[in-house]
């Protein structure tokens, strides 16, 4: 929770080093989309795949999914994979969780496979807005408060809505409806705690994940509440409904990287993205660049380091590598089936790309955001050195973690 | 959401000038309870009586409760009471309302007459700690992880459990039963938003308390779950079950103050406080002592802006106002019926003594650091001279809070 404007007057510190682009067109943020581009539908999802195709479904993926909910035994019990590592983790998805199940009965997954349902009635009269500039301001002022870490605003683009929603009592697709009116969409970006992503890959470090969507869920309710409270429709969403990556690039939060992520200039690649859709008339951002794109041309941090080799060191391409690929988007491509299948093996999310990524830095201290100027410079290889240099994304040891009080 | 230690490094800084008390006795604790002390009954709570008693209950209290709750018509639309104002204040509150509303069925207010409720089985066998120290230890590091900003743990004490809860559906007493095994409290203590609570009184300001609540539930619901995955009871609680304010003086938050609220080193009077009831042998902290009983003993800052008049200019003594104040104990002591009158005059809750108060500051600042020193020392009189020549805790315009960003 906010408790004052210290943080955030800190990080907007390095949002004067990028630059804004000057529109909203695909070209400004970067994407290169084929004519033949159809959309995705949920059901290809890799996670909703894991529930009904066998390759991708195992043993080892329906005991990763069952980890997070029964009552914990059987943790591995090797360093970062003990009982309180996983007993962390599992408490940080409990309230996210809450929702999730909420609506089982009803064939709903809210924030995973559906939207957050939770909300009450809101006005019955839209409140005036003097402009969209005025209405963007007071969404953003409001959100900050009640703990959204970033905040952008982009049009409604029906390509990132899914073409099915996955229905998990089916095993197969339903619809996906959005009202009609929806014009706008509000990305919202919570940071996750670099500290414990620091023990990836470890049980531990999935309470980065866990309390990343728990704290989403508070501050997507809120936030749609608040909207429906001044007369507007909000529909808030995690996972669900639509991608969240294009809306995050376009509405101007970061940039994609080559993990197939996107990049922050507040937490570089330590951070997840909740969306609402809204048909309150709002004023939009514009993509940014702080030299993302050339940097991870020439860093193979991510690549390198991912345990499952799931990161190809390759240029923007069409490839896919199975049905879980968006097509027909020239873009860096990670393979999922290869990721989902380490995640099982491990028996956790893995967030190693993210723990190496150069740009995930502590961004309140000076010279991170030199760093970050640098970064986006003619010396970005330098850059790259001292990145290097420091050991920074080095992997911490979940011992350590529960011990840092002690040293 | 923590993002890191930079936060909570820089407010133990605040907690390096304070010192410890020798053990955990009610004389160290500052606690004066007379023989005759026989607990409280949670029907006498003021806004419990709002429901049954009628030299409390009024068309004014029923319209209080009901704006928190019904689709928004009718504010007031003076400054700081509009519609937007509202919004956000009701938004805020909405995840805290989810959890109390969720078992209404079954007579239960889950967080405010009724401990939260919402948690998963845990694991079968209790995990082994080398000692209590430890286990506070790793409890203390997983709660800061998952966002409480303050972590206290005290012995579990039968004389603040109250002798009753409320009943909704009866509108009269009803058990309150606790485990026989709880043996300790964990305290924890959420900062408050000061940028929202300078706008008080306003329904504004009302933001700051509803994103309290619910950040709250969701910090208590996630380290309850945590305690729970190691094997052990815990029981999360907000309003509900037990008074806060002695289990936060004895688990080392703050010091009370002539406000009747406890005021701490790192938020000042700005913070709610949650509980956790466990079996977990735990290491417990001692009171603390930083000038506060001083402080309020020679400032008047509160009594003096206090709308209501509820909280008097006197020494600590016995008296009792109503049946809503504890009795048997020799304290500062404020008028609850008062206090609770003007919020329902203002339709929402008022905050103004929080806001008022010379401890309430930003203690990441250095010279609000450096002020805390001198207001435990003898220099304490120039200290409360200096904030009132700063004008810290004068009101701000909600109008000025929702155009932050312009300034």
């Amino acid at each position: 929770m906010h408790t004052g404007r210290n943080d955030s007057a800190k990080r907007t510190l390095t949002r004067k080093v990028i630059s804004r682009t000057t529109d909203s067109s695909d070209r400004s943020a970067g994407f290169h989309i084929e004519d033949n581009f159809e959309g995705f539908s949920q059901v290809d999802d890799v996670f909703c795949r894991s529930q009904y195709d066998s390759s991708v479904k195992s043993l080892e993926t329906q005991r990763f999914f069952e980890m997070y909910r029964r009552p914990l035994s059987g943790w591995r019990g090797s360093e970062g994979y003990g009982q309180h590592d996983y007993a962390l983790r599992n408490a940080t998805w409990h309230v996210a969780d809450i929702f999730a199940e909420m609506h089982e009965p009803s064939d709903r997954r809210d924030g995973f496979l559906d939207p957050l349902s939770m909300l009450r009635d809101g006005a019955n009269e839209e409140i005036p807005f003097a402009s969209p500039v005025e209405a963007s301001r007071v969404i953003k002022q409001a959100g900050q408060a009640v703990g959204a870490d970033l905040i952008g605003i982009t049009e409604y683009d029906n390509r990132w809505t899914y073409t099915e929603r996955f229905s998990i009592s089916t095993l197969s697709g339903k619809a996906n409806p959005l009202p009609e009116k929806i014009k706008r969409v509000i990305v919202i970006g919570q940071a996750m705690d670099t500290e414990l992503l620091d023990t990836a890959p470890s049980a531990l470090s999935g309470a980065a994940t866990g309390m990343g969507y728990s704290q989403d869920a508070l501050v997507l309710l809120t936030i749609s509440q608040f909207i429906r409270n001044l007369g507007y429709e909000a529909i808030p969403s995690m996972n669900d409904t639509a991608l969240a990556i294009p809306y995050a690039v376009k509405a101007g939060l970061g940039e994609y990287g080559k993990h197939g992520l996107v990049i922050t200039p507040e937490f570089g690649s330590s951070v997840r993205f909740g969306k609402i859709f809204t048909n309150l008339p709002l004023d939009i951002d514009l993509p940014i660049k702080f030299g993302v794109e050339e940097m991870c041309g020439i860093c193979n941090a991510c690549s390198n380091a991912c345990p499952s080799r799931a990161i190809p060191d390759a240029e923007p391409s069409l490839t896919t590598f199975n049905v879980s690929n968006v097509s027909g988007v020239k873009k860096w491509t990670i393979d999922g089936e290869r990721c989902f299948a380490y995640w099982a093996k491990i028996n956790t999310d893995c967030a190693v790309c993210i723990r190496v990524c150069p740009f995930t830095r502590d961004y309140t201290k000076l010279h991170n955001r030199l760093w970050l100027r640098l970064a986006d410079s003619t010396f970005r290889k330098f850059a790259l050195y001292l990145d290097r240099k420091q050991q920074r994304g080095k992997r911490i040891a979940s011992k350590k973690w529960w011990y840092f009080n002690e040293t």
